[in-house]
């Protein structure tokens, strides 16, 4: 592209570490930062390199954190026996923005996927044992998504709290709500007329 | 969101300059490169600090550009004679790609447009005018967008390359290669049909 200047060629291709963001995407990225905001693209330049930098993993919960423990282990007021293991930083705000849970958290930063290289290792299982071992924790909530490695995932950390002797717990599955059977696939739909419950 | 450390929910707001990034493409973005791209993010933050502080206009063409004058500018082997008018440099790139075209360029950075305060000034009128008396252009390509304000500046472009003696000439309008005559709009049919050419 010889119209391209070398820094707004470069700045395309950097662009382009974004998710979802392809040539196009990252070309019109750069002119519109270039052209009407020049400010939010410097403040994005500094936060994003200090965030690159100083955004580690929080000691007991694994969460990204920019200090040795997030601010929802720090929190006293929080309920430390009751413990919610997720899969991704992203499910735990989702549950965090959806539910009124005042417990802790503890993120695998990932699932069981041998293929992948993700073994018990790379989810933290020894921080997470150490956890269960230490007598605080009541209740394990598993949060793991509803897909086959969410699944392996789960019935894993169901091993680990039955030898811990902790009570564990599962997200119910069923019909989602405000949907309709008819689109509902069938294999919700056969979980949730399996295990359906008695009216109160 | 309580579950957010301070620096990341900087960082997620920050991504939102960027456009069509709203809050949930945002966070996905952070975490991706928090997770998977450090490196990436952090040549991002290197390379969008250096852009936004060194690029700004060629002084001949008002493209973007991090040195006075810009490569096509001055890269001696293209055609002097010829100098093609864009609205943006996104247009420019374009026609670079598309065509063979070895002329020169003149970037409006926006296009006649009263209510966005868009008037000649702000369109380097100045600047553009002083080239088309220099006598070094013979012809003026006029490629605004085929739009109510970019026929509006192409008719103001064709009026200063008239007062300059310079030959104004307009991208063809027609049927788009490729197209089927049933799903071309009533206007651009339209306007095909009363601008038919003689077959050779």
């Amino acid at each position: 592209m010889t119209g391209n200047p070398d820094l707004l060629a470069e700045l395309v291709e950097a662009l382009r570490c974004l998710p979802g963001v392809g040539a196009k995407s990252a070309q019109r990225m750069a002119f519109h930062l270039l052209e009407r905001d020049r400010e939010g693209g410097a403040r994005l330049s500094r936060v994003l390199g200090d965030a690159m930098q100083r955004i580690g993993h929080c000691k007991a919960c694994r969460n990204f954190s920019e200090r040795d423990e997030c601010a929802i282990c720090a929190n006293a007021s929080r309920d430390a026996s009751l413990l919610c293991v997720v899969e991704t930083p992203a499910d735990l705000l989702a549950i965090e923005q959806a539910t009124g849970y005042r417990g802790r958290y503890f993120v695998l930063m990932g699932r069981l996927s041998p293929l992948d290289g993700m073994g018990p290792q790379e989810l933290g299982a020894g921080l997470l044992q150490q956890r269960l071992a230490s007598g605080e924790i009541a209740e394990m909530v598993i949060a793991t998504n509803p897909t086959v490695e969410g699944e392996a995932t789960a019935h894993w950390l169901g091993q680990l709290a039955r030898a811990a002797g902790v009570r564990a717990t599962r997200l119910a599955h069923g019909v989602p709500l405000g949907g309709e059977l008819e689109y509902v696939d069938r294999g919700t739909l056969a979980h949730a007329f399996g295990t359906r419950l008695t009216m109160e």
